[in-house]
């Protein structure tokens, strides 16, 4: 059973304010609650449907739910009725936020880091985050006027990732100072810019993301050292903002291996 | 103002049948409606907030629809509430689908087409079709199960590109038949294939991807000739689907330039 309290606060739980305040996030689904429960993120409760006994994936998950928080069985109409993402899959965790600053993304020789400008669409800034996991990114950074990192549906998009690294909210002034510092050079998506050379890639790159439809602020594209192309040979006159900078990040990648 | 069987007309073509039935689509937003003015694509009628006129992009959207067919003021409020898609920007248009079948397929010497199965998700069917147009693809089939191409999501997300590329429904039998015969190797994404290596890929490649949870389904991936990884050295296990696609169709047109 699921007391008030508990509902009262998935419900505060969709609200921005209401998570910054509190500093606890909601993750929902199974691939997101298993990477949650094999992390070290402060676990507050967990809610489960009884059909998440049905697989062996379910039971695995809830064993390991159980060694770490407490498991609130709840129907599964009245998960989905207060879950914040269209399919919970029977389960949904409340954890706290891990806090991260720009100290902790840690630089190596060769580093990348992925900064969002303005990215307000769930699904696109969830995919940025796991494919800047996948490609070994150092970070991921968000300035002003991004969609919450902790949104429910950010976080079922970045399919565990937001746990591997740090998602980190910056002010262009201290994101500015901290890439000059650990000599960044900033990479800007452009259709006008040089199509990718790897052999004219620096060791550190900082590559910033627009928003969906606008792309960068005049303040962010001030900040670009490099603009670069896709080479695209149809008739597309862009990608989608992740697919984009999901390219950079793996060809970044594959210079760095 | 808009007649009540325009309002009604609009709300049946919600559903999958109803736009199968009547050969007809929503289009929703000012990049999609300003591709479909440019397109050879049948236009019904169109509907447009007065606040359209307020920006010069939108008054030179607004003459090219004027041109080619008729356009209902509707208040902006009024626009959202009969919209698919959450911010149609005052303007949705009913069109024709485009007729296409696999012999509409243009193949070239050295030519990729896109095989989706059973992908759900419409942000997810738009980018990939979006992405198969940008990096050059003859085509892009849909095995069942797959959302509706012209779902007005899918058809938003595709930013135009579903307008630039064949875009056909086909059955798996007739399908594999029509792959053999202009012999495609079948390409499929998956954790333990073969690194992507641009000197052993043959002129023509049919990439399937599959269902966002569960990936392809047995009897499509007994199809698969060449398992293909893409190399990440990060934590993440898998990419976004779309993504994935994405990096294959943009490696295979780098090969084909």
């Amino acid at each position: 059973m699921l007391s008030r309290s508990h509902e009262r606060l998935i419900q505060a739980l969709q609200r921005r304010k209401e998570r910054a305040t509190r500093g606890l996030f909601l993750a929902e689904g199974v691939r997101v609650a298993e990477e949650l429960a094999h992390s070290k993120i402060d676990l507050k409760f967990a809610l489960a449907s009884p059909a998440l006994e049905d697989t062996p994936r379910g039971r695995d998950l809830l064993a390991i739910l159980r060694k770490r928080t407490a498991v609130h069985e709840l129907a599964d109409p009245a998960l989905r009725r207060l879950a914040a993402t269209e399919q919970p899959q029977g389960v949904l965790v409340v954890a706290s936020e891990p806090a991260a600053s720009l100290a902790q993304i840690r630089i190596e020789t060769a580093s990348r880091v992925l900064v969002c400008d303005a990215v307000q669409d769930p699904g696109n800034l969830g995919t940025l985050i796991r494919s800047a996991d996948a490609f070994g990114a150092a970070g991921v950074i968000l300035l002003p006027g991004c969609v919450d990192a902790w949104n429910a549906k950010v976080v079922r998009a970045a399919a565990g990732s937001s746990f591997h690294l740090p998602v980190v909210s910056a002010q262009l002034d201290e994101l500015v100072t901290w890439l000059r510092v650990h000599g960044f050079q900033i990479w800007g998506g452009a259709a006008h810019g040089e199509p990718y050379d790897a052999a004219r890639t620096p060791a550190r790159v900082a590559l910033i993301v627009g928003n969906e439809g606008a792309g960068l602020r005049p303040e962010t594209q001030a900040l670009v050292d490099q603009a670069v192309r896709i080479e695209m040979p149809g008739r597309a006159e862009s990608l989608n903002v992740g697919v984009a900078a999901s390219i950079l990040l793996y060809l970044l990648s594959q210079r760095n291996v």
